[in-house]
């Protein structure tokens, strides 16, 4: 819920921060409570304050609290990651995604193999495990990567490669 | 690998957007060739030449281009999402990882099922399943949420959950 520091005597964050008068129509105070200094000090150092400003003019008010949100979190992902940011996250998520897939249909196979031979005759059972393993098949898994590619994947993976805990003893080549 | 415009005649990318001279030192110019105009605007759109440059400057000169290329990754998901940027691929990677681990755990669960029940004998199998399903339980999952926390999720699950295709038709709940 966005607060509304209007109501009360105390400026928003980002005119507390920029030294300023914070008037009633503040496009940062619903967003940038008082009690809350560093969201509004990490999104200015990022990305500035006139960006952030004329961001949140160019989208609907009632997306404006999410936008300040992913803003705050890029903002804080970058500050403890200058180099990769929250860009790194993505290539994390998006290897364990690719690895966990590849872990799933090993596990289809293998218990597709073992029904088969353990009930032949059983088509009940093989009906079912062919309906889990199209609900990850193709498709779906394809339209988030074209949705979001990494385009500068090899840099990534070269820097992740060797000291990243999800890396660590994952017992894959 | 970075281009180098200083050593041609045309300014780089950045200063010829903002219209300067190109010196020999620019900061921009190995990672802004002329010939990608758009990297350059884009970055300068979402964060501003100088919070880019300052940047740059906080970090390693072998670490520049990695960073230069994951803020222009940033910049363009911002551009095509202004309101999740690319936190939204965070939360949609996050969300798919649960799934795939979930979908995991219990085709182990199966397959553990099914072997102890065909071969109530063979400790062979049954181990061998143990280890693949020990993988991926528990801790490196642990490690990737603690480190990539996603603080908003509520928010971006609404926005998700009617209209992205990584939601269409997966049978869950």
């Amino acid at each position: 819920m966005a607060s509304s520091s209007n109501y009360s005597n105390s400026p928003c964050a980002a005119c507390k921060f920029l030294r300023r008068k914070c008037l009633p129509d503040c496009i940062f105070a619903p967003y940038f409570p008082p009690e809350e200094p560093h969201k509004f000090a990490n999104v200015h150092k990022i990305f500035g304050a006139s960006n952030v400003s004329k961001l949140l003019n160019e989208i609907q008010p009632d997306q404006r609290e999410d936008a300040v949100n992913s803003l705050a979190y890029e903002a804080e992902a970058r500050l403890k990651d200058p180099v990769y940011g929250c860009v790194g996250a993505i290539s994390v998520l998006q290897r364990q995604v690719i690895r966990l897939q590849k872990e799933l249909d090993a596990t289809n196979a293998d218990l597709m193999r073992y029904a088969s031979n353990a009930f032949p005759g059983n088509s009940g059972l093989t009906n079912q495990m062919g309906r889990r393993m199209s609900q990850y098949s193709g498709s779906s898994f394809g339209q988030i990567y074209d949705q979001y590619p990494t385009p500068y994947t090899s840099s990534w993976d070269n820097s992740f490669s060797g000291d990243h805990p999800d890396n660590a003893g994952d017992g894959n080549p």
